[in-house]
């Protein structure tokens, strides 16, 4: 419903958010005015300076202020692999792990010729370079198990195919604590084929 | 995790919105860097906007930016009757049922001595002078039935004894859909207590 102008406005903007419909908004828009000025203020201004200064990194294309993002600026990450991954919500992912100490690659999206989604747009005729230069020596693709994905994963093998590099995909099989009855035939049939020997 | 000081600054100003924990925040944050600086760029105007300009309506004390709101300021509504919310959130609830064309004021809160709230923080000096110079012959109190909206609603009744209004409580009492079954004691209790003969 309508309230005051600059109060729909609000409303209308905060639905901008992901997963945020006109009655979170409605909700959020009233605490924040109700309760909590401040935060209202500072979240704009967080979100001008962010929209105004974060860029890709130069080496990695991780959304950073930075000329190069934190990952690609330490010289403890191992340089020996290179992660591939769709997006930088794909690192934060991976870094939660703590099991990776590579360096990664983002995309930006997956190959999607029909949206005009091509090499170019996802920084693919610089993978080489990349891989060549910081003398890589396992590229491995982390893109999702979606078609897409995996056409970008395949591109990806067949463009680095005569260079000395091992290129290796991220398995895809039953999650940890995933019981197999409720699983899907797809995933299932992807991990039958990617069983290995139990020595 | 550590993003990029401007990219952190964004998530953590993000979680100021009620419900939005780190997860919302980061995959929002990245959303809107990735695919909506735009959007970014207008919801931190909007939020600046209405943090500077929305107030409360000084007849109804409900939220607006101009000197009265809209159901204030609309002299179609039905000045007999006031209803008595807890905040602005319950107005929009009342007027999405379109069943009440009367007048509002909103408390912005309820009594509660132990935070510090008395009848002075919720305008409730001001009432009766507000029942009186718009000639109402019924107040409602739309108040929650917490605790301390009960004892808001008493606070009130008693506030308006000998003036000729007459003052009623909204009824609460089984949601429609409800099933006894799984219904609240306290609940149960309400409905048979305002139960109502049925010619």
């Amino acid at each position: 419903m309508r309230i005051s102008p600059l109060i729909d406005r609000l409303v209308e903007s905060l639905q901008t958010m992901p997963g945020v419909g006109p009655k979170t908004a409605t909700r959020t828009a009233l605490h924040l005015l109700q309760y909590n000025r401040e935060g209202a203020r500072a979240l704009a201004t967080a979100l001008t300076d962010a929209a105004e200064h974060v860029r890709r990194c130069r080496t990695c294309r991780t959304l950073t202020e930075s000329d190069q993002c934190a990952i690609c600026a330490n010289p403890r990450r191992d340089s020996n692999s290179l992660c591939v991954v769709e997006s930088p919500a794909d690192i934060i992912a991976i870094e939660q792990t703590a099991g990776f100490s590579g360096r990664y690659f983002v995309l930006h999206g997956r190959l999607s010729p029909i949206d005009g989604i091509g090499p170019d747009e996802l920084g693919l005729t610089e993978l080489p370079a990349r891989v060549r230069d910081m003398g890589a020596k396992e590229v491995i693709l982390a893109t999702n198990p979606t078609v897409e994905g995996e056409a970008t994963a395949h591109y990806i093998k067949e463009s680095l195919r005569g260079s000395a590099v091992e290129v290796t995909r991220i398995a895809h099989g039953v999650p940890l604590g995933g019981e197999l009855e409720y699983i899907d035939g797809g995933t299932i049939a992807h991990a039958m084929q990617g069983r290995r020997s139990v020595d």
